[in-house]
């Protein structure tokens, strides 16, 4: 039997909201590579001897490159027996971990996925956003907007019960909204930037697409500052105005 | 202040998803409110003398009405410290969640929601299934498959990078496929359905839209009994089964 590699999904940023099982092996880890999105105080559920590799990526600063990532994972299978590979959120949403999983095969290790609180979903929940209430809407899509090209054919048509959850998006913010306006999205449709939800320092800008599409480009520098960002635009925002109105 | 009152996502099943922050409350709630889908085994976090108030909702045998269900929420928490309302999944994807917490606020409480790991990308990845890989999807739709006129009026066309996640349709799985086949899918596209996704007894059963358009109607009757299940359309199964293969 091949020796196991974790992929463990941190969740969103919230310490407490790391599973059972994430603990679990957290306590017996050898060896955590961690991404930059995952909040440093998780470590404190590890042994006071792991060996720490920050991987993380951001825009423009690439600490490491994928493949050297998938070849660190490797290395450290090879030469320790717990090796978890720490991810924020949860391992196959937006964090190349399926990747991950390819190189971890190809080396004749075994891959366990051990699925995290999932930033799409936990952040607007800690914003009081539910992606489906029945009221507004029956339907979500969950979308990278770091690339404008796949969003603009994926985005085709404004359907009102249906909301977008947009990921990696903050620095194309203009384009995402000129997009959807230009797909016959309304301009007083609802949509909230949300930053580092979960975590202490979390924060919101709530507007429509028509006001935004208004804004000049100090605005859209200003937005740059609130990554990590999570973009939602849809009715069912108004649920939660009207919570708060009451 | 106001008294609170907790939402509190389960996670897909498998408990030891439960996260360290929904745990805790667990251990110190009076009332657990709970669903059909939560795996009572979650309640050995529990106090021994924890009232436990199933209100399970299952299609065509409603244990309680929604509208029961908001009540019984609030008159719990008028007579008890700690109320926990525990549901599958996390409390506010396909949940119901929202309408109750508009109706905890309404009676004068405070709601808190404490994300779980939802169904709709654990599920996935416990079949190692990516919602996200780059070689082959940016962005995924999570939509009910319950209501066809929705789900008609909302996926109006394909796109080869765009996967389908689809809850609580497996009822529907004929007239899905159909329509889905209508709307432009290809008859290659492959798709899986994911049953009791983490739990011990999953299974799945992996396929075509062509494939299931022509089956007889004692594999739907089958499929029905595979509930809960989700059903996931994508060239994204593609690269779980490129890894089988090897």
């Amino acid at each position: 039997m091949s020796k196991k590699v974790y992929l463990v999904g941190a969740g969103p940023g919230d310490i407490e909201l790391l599973t059972l099982k994430g603990m679990k092996l957290l306590n017996r880890a050898d060896v955590v590579l961690y991404d930059a999105l995952v909040n440093p105080e998780i470590f404190q559920f590890c042994k006071d001897d792991v060996i720490k590799v920050n991987v993380g990526k951001r825009k423009d600063h690439h600490l490491k490159k994928q493949e050297e990532i998938n070849e660190l994972i490797v290395e450290y299978a090879q030469k320790h027996e717990t090796v978890v590979r720490l991810k924020g959120g949860t391992p196959f949403v937006f964090g190349r971990g399926y990747e991950e999983v390819r190189f971890i095969v190809k080396a004749g290790f075994e891959p366990v996925v051990v699925s995290g609180v999932s930033s799409t979903t936990s952040v607007l929940e800690s914003f009081m956003i539910p992606s489906i209430d029945r009221e507004f809407s029956d339907a979500y899509r969950t979308i990278t907007g770091h690339d404008m090209k796949s969003f603009s054919e994926i985005v085709t048509q404004y359907h009102s019960r249906e909301n977008l959850v947009i990921m990696m998006g903050i620095h194309n913010l203009k384009q995402i909204v000129f997009t959807l306006l230009e797909k016959g999205y309304p301009s007083t449709l609802p949509i909230a930037i949300l930053s580092k939800g979960t975590c202490k320092d979390a924060q919101q800008v709530v507007s429509t697409l028509g006001e935004i599409e208004q804004k000049d480009s100090l605005f859209f520098e200003q937005m740059k500052q609130l990554t990590p960002a999570i973009i939602f635009v849809g009715q069912t925002l108004n649920a939660t105005q009207e919570l708060i109105a009451k």
